[in-house]
């Protein structure tokens, strides 16, 4: 692997042998897959010392350019990061095995017997930002539903992703899949990631990016394949007026609160009018005690001179920090009607004890994931129990909500007949 | 409406109506969308007069241009197609509502229960030929999903598409819903093809190309939006060394002459190296006497003197007419080879006595449909059981195969707690 400028004809022969890879991987079998991710996370610790060694140089150039402290948080590995990475993948290992399950039997009268199964994807890109476990993630998640990858990694973290991808290649290599199962884009020019997304001829069928919103903003502007991806994570909370209320303050305080930074913590609690006097007052202080900021509209700041004036731009900002913007709303159809406006189509909750206005609120909300009584950052594929996810999706085609194993999957349809012919 | 050139504004306005009438449509009951479909076979049938008289005049034009006998015999409607084009409706109202259809459902330890439930994709735009029943079938499949629909009709079958609409149009509002949820695109204009490819500022969901290679190919190359469709059909059936003879007659002959035009038409056979004393003669001798032309590679040719020689061409060739092409292949590993090469990925058949080696060729032939000892003629959503269809996809992502009423929606996570916040 050389490290530095990649042609676009370096990148198309990389799609071409990742296509090749492919159909190798779709037709290794359950324990092969296992065996091989086995093999991967052996490689991983096998490298430690090594992985651990770019790292460090990754990191001292990071400092030298003067990167924010989160960033270099999330770029760093130690000997416990790492040992989690090879944890993770053999994670993977153990999860069941999508590819070859039937999800639908159709028994015609004329005696056929069809099937729908589930057959892998083909070729995944994952773009991501400079955080190298993404590395060893992505690859084992692809491989597991029987994909090859494509990795574009954070030019940041790139000696460390290529140090781990290595240690992938050679887990492959040892149970005698071809290392080509799981490339790393060899070079940290941008326009690798055009390359991409113009889908290498054909040998690329879908782009997961993993970072902020300017990259999924880019991918999902310039990408000529399809994306599994979301922008933002604009997640709401309507407390109904039949809220129980200590309820409503451990879910809002969690929602809010417990990682500000991820995609399924709230950003715009929405509270009933009816119940301004009883749960409003008690929920923001609640926040504000716990250091979150609150901003809210006219009526909402009458209850706390801490209180900030809220501003059309709030309803629409995914804070992704400890801050709250908090309206007060006629019902049901008011909280629907600002989710539907302002929302993202990601995760949104009601808070009520009345099972009817649940269910209009999860037929009415177009979201990939709808709560009733629970909090918005279960929006995850671990909690759903997908055992580990490559991302959240908001898109309505293919994959939506948390993105796992089975949805990296396709399927076709298996006819068995006697010989039938058509009338 | 008005009949003439739509400017980009107008038609974004049609965008922007549709996603207004697509919540409306969401959120229908099973029976109200029921009643509206067969209200609209209803005035199909009360509108019988004028559509008849519209579509004489368009075939008059046709006729005027010089068109084709075959096109203007799908352009014809008489009394007799237009009941069947009302019967359709009627059968798509009378087939299961997938919408609120729960498909999986995660119990979760901490107490969650995570349904993941059917919901309508949103806005459909289907852009077809001169064939004025696509009209009927396209809008009610969209609708008995849940979906609007956005509706492009063939030039010179629009006068008869419009009278269609219209008379949609009239049953939808009987039943108290917008009328926009099926809409014809009011013009002939080319360029609102090219709008509704660009998506319409996110107000088409995906797009649906019924016609000709060239159509597709089209909106394959331009959409910047989702696409379900194939480009080509280009079946094969390969006779296993293990194949029934009489089996495998009956089998080719339906598979190739049954009906040449359609997507599931055989266009190459290719049989084992081991029966070419036994089965290729019978077979290609059966084709030639009920009038296919027989393009074979040397082997093939050397059988009968009526065998024209096949090029490299004829094996990439989608004839949609009674010609077939034959090659002699070494077993099945051959046989998979060419058809992955060769192929489109739409439907491919085996003729065989072994279970074993139907099971290779179900695993390793990527194809949408695989068939063992049936006729390709099969892939139909209506031979499926899909009750009717809107076409065939060779796609990877969300739809493939058959596209029928279930391959139009999309799906949500419904998560039900009773107070769970996360560790």
């Amino acid at each position: 692997m050389t490290i530095g400028s990649s042609s676009r004809e370096e990148m198309l022969e990389i799609g071409r042998k990742a296509r090749v890879a492919a159909r190798k991987i779709a037709l290794a079998n359950p324990s092969l897959k296992q065996k091989a991710l086995k093999a991967i996370a052996m490689h991983i610790r096998a490298d430690a010392a090594h992985i651990l060694a770019v790292n460090a140089e990754d990191l001292e150039a990071a400092k030298q350019k003067g990167l924010a402290s989160s960033f270099i948080d999330r770029l760093a590995l130690d000997e416990k990061r790492l040992e989690a990475v090879a944890v993770a993948v053999e994670d993977i290992a153990a999860l069941p095995d999508p590819i070859g399950r039937i999800t639908a039997t159709f028994d015609r009268p004329n005696g056929l017997v069809i099937d729908r199964v589930m057959t892998p994807l083909g070729v995944i890109g994952v773009i991501f930002e400079s955080r190298p476990n993404v590395t060893a993630d992505a690859g084992a998640l692809c491989l597991k539903a029987g994909n090859a990858a494509i990795l574009r990694a954070g030019s940041d973290s790139f000696g460390t992703s290529a140090a781990i991808a290595a240690a992938m290649g050679k887990g492959l290599e040892e149970v005698g899949l071809p290392k080509e199962v799981i490339q790393l884009v060899p070079t940290k020019d941008r326009a690798a990631v055009g390359d991409m997304l113009s889908g290498l001829d054909g040998n690329i069928d879908v782009i997961i990016p993993r970072g902020g919103k300017s990259l999924v903003e880019r991918v999902q502007k310039e990408a000529r394949v399809p994306v599994f991806a979301h922008l933002e994570g604009l997640c709401h909370i309507f407390v109904h007026e039949q809220a129980d209320l200590e309820m409503a303050k451990g879910i809002v305080l969690n929602a809010k609160l417990r990682r500000t930074g991820i995609c399924g913590a709230v950003e715009t609690l929405l509270v009933d009018r009816k119940v301004v006097s009883t749960h409003l007052p008690a929920l923001v202080k609640l926040l504000l005690d716990n250091g979150c900021e609150v901003r809210g509209d006219a009526e909402t700041q009458a209850v706390d001179a801490r209180i900030i004036a809220a501003t059309e731009e709030d309803w629409r900002t995914e804070y992704l920090d400890a801050i709250v913007s908090v309206k007060v709303v006629d019902g049901l159809e008011a909280a629907i009607a600002h989710i539907e406006g302002y929302g993202s189509h990601h995760t949104d909750a009601i808070i009520t004890d009345d099972v009817t206005v649940a269910n209009q609120f999860f037929a009415e909300v177009d979201s990939a994931i709808v709560l009733h009584n629970a909090s918005t950052q279960f929006a995850d594929g671990g909690e759903f129990g997908f055992g580990a996810e490559i991302g959240i999706a908001t898109g309505r085609m293919h994959a939506r909500g948390p993105v796992g194993v089975e949805q990296l999957t396709s399927f076709k349809y298996r006819v068995r007949g006697n010989g039938q012919t058509r009338p």
